[in-house]
């Protein structure tokens, strides 16, 4: 017998929002089987199941544990599920649903964005070889200490990739609410443009500067283990953005997308005494706390001090805070400022690098739109400016149009 | 130090059917830890969550398979179980949730209607040792497939009784939505009186004869092991009904309740050969299929055929009358009737064997009522009459006042 192709799917929490949905998704399932490939499926939960669960935990307990909170929101994925291999059965079909624990996700002990340190994945593959069609509920593993943990935010595109990987599946299909990956986010910018193939780096620097169609770290595995990733609508045929390792052509642009998030806060530390070690500190206690910094700026100092900003998801704005405070008053800083009505925008491109007078041209067209940068930080293909969160969109629209990436 | 006395707590569907009703639960828990107790506790899911689940199941596949459907219906429990640790942990408590598989509860594989066949504590053991208060989510446990499996509708009280065995309770409270066991059901019956105290195996016979407190292999095991369970309100801080290994008193009335139940079918298999092994063949297919059945009632045979009656739990009238149609073929009956329009209406009561005259004034009191009687059964301690479905209210009125009952 021939070996088949195995494709793993994704579908996320819209494309299975409603029964008539779930049929659709198995629908589309069956239509991949009947020609001939093996199917492994990672769910999301339905709709807005996770946050309405995250609701009824903040209305018991505002600050619920994170233990606790996993136990809570990782029965999402076990639902959709169960109820898509039901879907499935109802079409003939031989399904099988496994819950992350159940398909041997082994993750660390930090709850709510836990990391995956191993897969055993023999359930899953005996279940395959058995010629069935395997829905695993995503987001979720189980920790050494048989715990449920969740993945973070988007923790289902990080299943499903670093299910593909151990399975060497042939790709990886994501299957989300819009058709791919945009130059910017179309919802903000008139005339964005959907990108039919992009690199691991560069989808990377969209996903971490504000680009919410993938989650980072999946696309990070995906690239470890060179996982072709297919972007698509699980509401249409069309073909989505392949992501993959790929070298730009001469003839590309040079920045290959625009971003905004607004999810990020920035916190500064005032009046640090200018010496060796003191911005090791505050973010090896940040780190220690595993919250994750993102853009970090510090300036030449004046009269040996100076001051360290840097921004933070607004999820841990609160431990941040918390934590930067304590860490300020050892290293004896000034004070703590906190400013969450800021906006961040990114244009990002794989060769920008090797481009001069790209930066320059960022803050050129920034300026033109009477728009005040208050952080720069550059990274080998990725320039981000903080600004005025009400200034935000005008921001990325002025960067989209300074580009040209309306034209194809 | 001293052994803490261990109580093992069992809250219904309804004592968690919203956020304050979790809190209040959690006050409650809270009041024993403070009086010394420790505690183990056993939740079922909140409100209607599986009849809601099930439902949602059913939108997709009407005939959803029972592996899948545990898969599904199983967060329930989980859910209500990880939102009371939470509301533990607000009140300053060190509260852990577990769902049945982690607690090691291993069952056998009739999905949706599993047998505990052993648990594996030393989780329990390990966390009561650190003195936290256990939360369990009932209703579930795994099979050694690593499949979740369900124990059936009541499911919940089966997890505390059989976890109040293992951890050698001192009590297994129930908390329900009544105030304990009554002479009848209160909806029903008017002037119905709760009973102080009960013994295992009338409350067997009040449960498997319809009174929908306690699921029957829960009080089964209870009295297996010996672990007195009280039924109570969530609601009020009123004592409830001890169930508890006794004998009657002399003074006691022989009859101590009446229980009608609604949910039975009757299946007729018309014309049976009359000779030996016919009714041996029906019922071991139907013991094969795991389909359980509750009064069978043959008579005496005319010109060498005779009728076998039978009534079933309506939930498994499909399958059992598919399975039925099945062997009546084989072993040449005429054919197969169907009437789910009955009631079955049982007075229970453990001296009842030892007055004559019972089941004669059980007649007498339903036929003054010109009530006709279909179906008769008995047992050791009960007296079942199958009905009418339209008669069964006044039936259980009737026999309700026959026996003066609503005076204590």
């Amino acid at each position: 017998m021939p070996k088949h192709k195995l494709v793993v799917q994704k579908y996320g929490g819209t494309s299975l929002a409603t029964p008539a949905r779930i049929e659709k998704v198995a629908d589309r399932i069956i239509s991949y089987i009947k020609r001939g490939y093996d199917i492994m499926t990672v769910v999301s939960a339905m709709g807005h199941t996770t946050d309405e669960l995250i609701e009824l935990a903040r209305k018991i307990n505002p600050y619920p544990s994170e233990r606790e909170l996993d136990m809570l929101i990782s029965t999402g994925e076990q639902i959709s599920s169960s109820l898509l291999a039901m879907a499935l059965h109802k079409r003939k079909a031989d399904a099988v649903s496994f819950t992350g624990v159940q398909v041997g996700i082994l993750t660390d002990k930090y709850h709510t964005k836990a990391r995956i340190i191993e897969i055993d994945a023999s359930r899953i593959k005996k279940a395959l070889r058995q010629n069935r069609i395997v829905v695993v509920a995503g987001f979720q593993g189980r920790t050494c200490d048989e715990d449920i943990a969740t993945l973070g935010r988007g923790g289902s595109d990080l299943s499903a990739v670093a299910l593909a990987s151990v399975l060497k599946a042939d790709v990886c299909e994501i299957y989300t609410d819009v058709e791919g990956i945009y130059t910017a986010d179309p919802r903000v910018v008139k005339g964005a443009r959907k990108l039919d193939c992009i690199s691991f780096d560069e989808m990377l620097e969209l996903a971490s500067r504000g680009a919410q169609v993938m989650q980072t770290r999946a696309v990070e595995v995906a690239k470890k283990y060179n996982i072709p990733l297919h972007v698509r609508s699980s509401l249409s045929n069309k073909e989505g953005t392949i992501i993959m390792e790929r070298k730009p052509s001469l003839e590309e642009p040079v920045v290959r997308g625009v971003t905004l998030t607004e999810r990020e806060a920035k916190i500064t530390v005032c009046q640090v005494p200018d010496k060796a070690g003191m911005a090791a500190k505050i973010f090896s206690e940040l780190a220690a706390s595993n919250l994750n910094i993102d853009m970090i700026v510090q300036n030449v100092s004046h009269k040996r001090i100076t001051d360290i900003s840097f921004t933070v998801g607004k999820d841990e704005a609160y431990a941040s805070l918390a934590t930067t405070k304590r860490v300020a008053k050892k290293i004896g800083a000034a004070n703590v400022l906190y400013d969450e009505d800021i906006a961040k925008v990114s244009i990002v491109g794989i060769g920008m690098k090797a481009h001069s007078g790209v930066a320059n041209a960022m803050f050129k067209a920034l300026a033109k739109a009477k728009i005040n940068i208050e952080m720069i930080s550059t990274s080998e293909i990725s320039i981000s400016c903080v600004v005025r969160r009400k200034q935000g969109k005008s921001a990325a629209r002025a960067l989209h149009r300074a580009f040209g990436l309306g034209s194809s």
